[in-house]
């Protein structure tokens, strides 16, 4: 048996198209969904990142404003840059590209964004909405929405199944266990302190796995479940300058469902990052989406 | 073997020693902790859990104040209430007994509350912080924060261990896989959807099982790894008017510590509600507790 390759990228593709036609809806209604993208210092991968980013926003025809600034920035310099996106009504969703440097605090410039422009779900009210289960229009990470919407894409059961996430970032691991937990996953949340025989055992009992560390070969074929769905976070460049995930090659022999890397969670990130900061228009106008 | 009982009467007297000298150590710099319930209705069970609160108040000279409504009240003379005691520089904690009457937005009367007074941790922002592990001082719900006191006095791992929380109420389950987590254990969240195979396996591997549903003998002896840690949250009335746990009686022969029912986590949570009180009372005025 061979694994089915779940296609991030026609998935991501057919969300695109939904997003243009809710862009447009939107945009003769007199509101063009607004993205700020605020990038700090040259590093290269978050260069590529928001290029994308920049891409894609311009292809939806959205505002796209891309702020890059220098290293030398003070938190002074990025508050008061955040309070004018808060302020502005042209823009929907305030995205802060990760890691900032060094002197700066991420974790102060997070909880200024106002929690409606918060596209990256990562304001302790919009953790919380989605943890506690309440309310109805709230930000989530783009990472884990997005394989929210690749599962029900691919019919992949939810309720009642055994997820286990390995790694628990607030971008990825524990947004993602409360989604799952929100449609009714039993879920277990293993990260770096997590034995190695602890591990696999839990993996080989998991009808889904997930992973999100940053380093080759976490989950290796013998640790997988026949049949089971595996979700490919990792994104980890080769010697030979390849990408590749955290899943290692032989586990596509033993899985029912396993996502390439690339070309499997990395587009729907992007694609979701679109399709909220199309809902975040609509929700802070009072419009349907 | 038998499993050593936690006693959680003899642990929350400690912790009641603790607070009282808190207390007026706070009471000494102008500060007398001010605790707020609000019950709405007759429930009997509510009743008994608002005296307790009340009586274990007075006894540490709190600033302790019960405000009982009929059951017609409104929603809006309810949030009048909470709106007064977010005002009141006294009262530093407001507790809403649940459950409310039904024709009551629980969840809204929750939203309402002043973060910083929410001392059952049910507003988002503090789920949302709890869940996120950032900030320093903020309340966390007082069942799950008891236990995390009653695993740390009985110098019971966590970092590395597997704990099952069945149960994943916002009271309960949620916050307590939080608390875990922020301690790096690997948690496994189950509930009603989990199935009963998959719940014993998962519980067999747990190092700390806590069960929080509602429902005799939902882990019974063979479920339970030798050695592990069980924590019973369950308050069940028998037919003979007696108390039970969630837990069946034989767990005891298997287990490594175990709570009892009544005498275990109960006492906890009424001496946390006192502990955080203080707490709350102490941010609030920039005080060290």
């Amino acid at each position: 048996m061979t694994a089915k390759l779940i296609d991030g990228r026609a998935i991501a593709k057919r969300l695109n198209e939904t997003t243009a036609k809710q862009s447009l809806a939107l945009t003769s209604q007199g509101v063009i969904p607004g993205l700020a993208v605020i990038m700090v210092g040259d590093d290269p991968a978050s260069a590529i990142y928001v290029r994308n980013k920049e891409r894609q926003a311009g292809k939806l025809q959205f505002n796209s404003v891309v702020k890059k600034l220098p290293t030398t920035t003070t938190q002074t310099e990025l508050l008061a840059l955040v309070a004018r996106y808060n302020q502005d009504p042209e823009i929907h969703a305030i995205l802060v590209q990760s890691p900032l440097p060094d002197h700066l605090d991420e974790e102060e410039v997070v909880q200024a964004i106002n929690p409606v422009k918060d596209v990256d779900g990562l304001h302790p009210i919009n953790l919380g909405r989605l943890f506690g289960n309440v309310g109805l229009h709230y930000p989530v990470a783009c990472t884990p929405k997005g394989i929210m919407t690749m599962l029900h894409d691919q019919k992949i059961n939810i309720s009642g199944q055994h997820v286990l996430m390995i790694g628990r970032s607030r971008l990825v691991g524990k947004p993602m266990v409360a989604l799952l937990n929100n449609e009714n996953a039993t879920v277990t949340l293993a990260h770096r302190h997590t034995g190695a025989d602890e591990l696999t055992a839990l993996s080989k009992m998991a009808d889904i796995v997930i992973v999100a560390v940053g380093q080759p070969n976490i989950v290796t074929a013998n640790m997988v479940k026949p049949g089971a769905t595996i979700i490919d976070v990792g994104m980890n460049r080769k010697a030979d300058g390849k990408l590749t995930g955290d899943v290692a090659d032989t586990a596509i022999e033993v899985a029912g469902y396993i996502t390439p890397v690339p070309g499997g969670v990395g587009p729907m990130t992007i694609a979701t990052l679109m399709q909220q900061t199309v809902q975040l228009a609509a929700w802070q106008n009072g419009l349907e989406v």
